[in-house]
């Protein structure tokens, strides 16, 4: 694959706030400072969420691909994740993303797979690999309830 | 400051795309693969708009606080960024993310400090000092239409 960029657009609106769209994309968002700063807004996506958004999201999109290439059978995939804000050397930083994805796969047998296949995602993802946090992964694999036998 | 987490939880949908919201949030996003990979979707927010809008956003945030600290008066605010995909050492990575500010600043004589201000704040910039990729910043100032005199 050549090089890709990914355009992102800031406009700053007031206060703490200002909207983010792209040419190539649908929807824009709003985003601010979060309240844990000075003039922050509550309730609207920061850049802390984002960042931590990148990393859950991108566990997602990179599990998808790997299940569907190992032919693995799953009836749901949600992910639980936070990133950590706090002061390190005199500056504040993300230290650390925690993912605790939550994996319902068709068939019991498959469950050591499924988790070997978490795994394998985690340790694939791109925006894991950008960044300087520690990722830490609690991964649970549930069966989907299967029929009983009439 | 205390440490703080940010929470995003991700649901998976269907096909590459879920959703992604907060208990802290409003407003819910969808996020999918984007299109550069299999079965990738256009138009929807991706783990790497996602990593570049955080960014980017850091950097207006982070221009407010000092902007505010230094009392610059400026009447717009905008950002233009590209996060660069690309396969370095075998792997997906984003390697650089490129920021083009453009700042209107209310009177000229500022011209100059808002440079250093610029400067400043891409240093500060809590997320780009969390990330391993390249920040390239290429700032504009400008100077607001002075009124003519009568």
């Amino acid at each position: 694959m050549e090089a890709h960029f990914y355009e992102v657009n800031v406009n700053w609106k007031e206060n703490r706030r200002g909207t983010m769209n792209s040419p190539e994309l649908n929807t824009t968002i709003e985003v601010a400072t979060p309240p844990q700063f000075p003039k922050g807004e509550a309730g609207v996506w920061s850049p802390e969420h984002l960042f931590t958004a990148a990393v859950s999201s991108c566990l997602m999109t990179t599990f998808l691909a790997i299940a569907e290439n190992s032919k693995l059978e799953f009836t749901s995939f949600d992910v639980k994740s936070k990133g950590k804000l706090e002061v390190a050397e005199g500056k504040y930083l993300m230290t650390e993303v925690i993912l605790e994805p939550v994996l319902t796969i068709a068939h019991g047998k498959d469950t050591e797979r499924a988790g070997r296949i978490l795994q394998k995602s985690e340790a694939a993802c791109l925006i894991s690999n950008s960044i300087k946090s520690k990722i830490t992964m609690i991964p649970t694999v549930l069966v989907a309830h299967e029929k009983s036998l009439a």
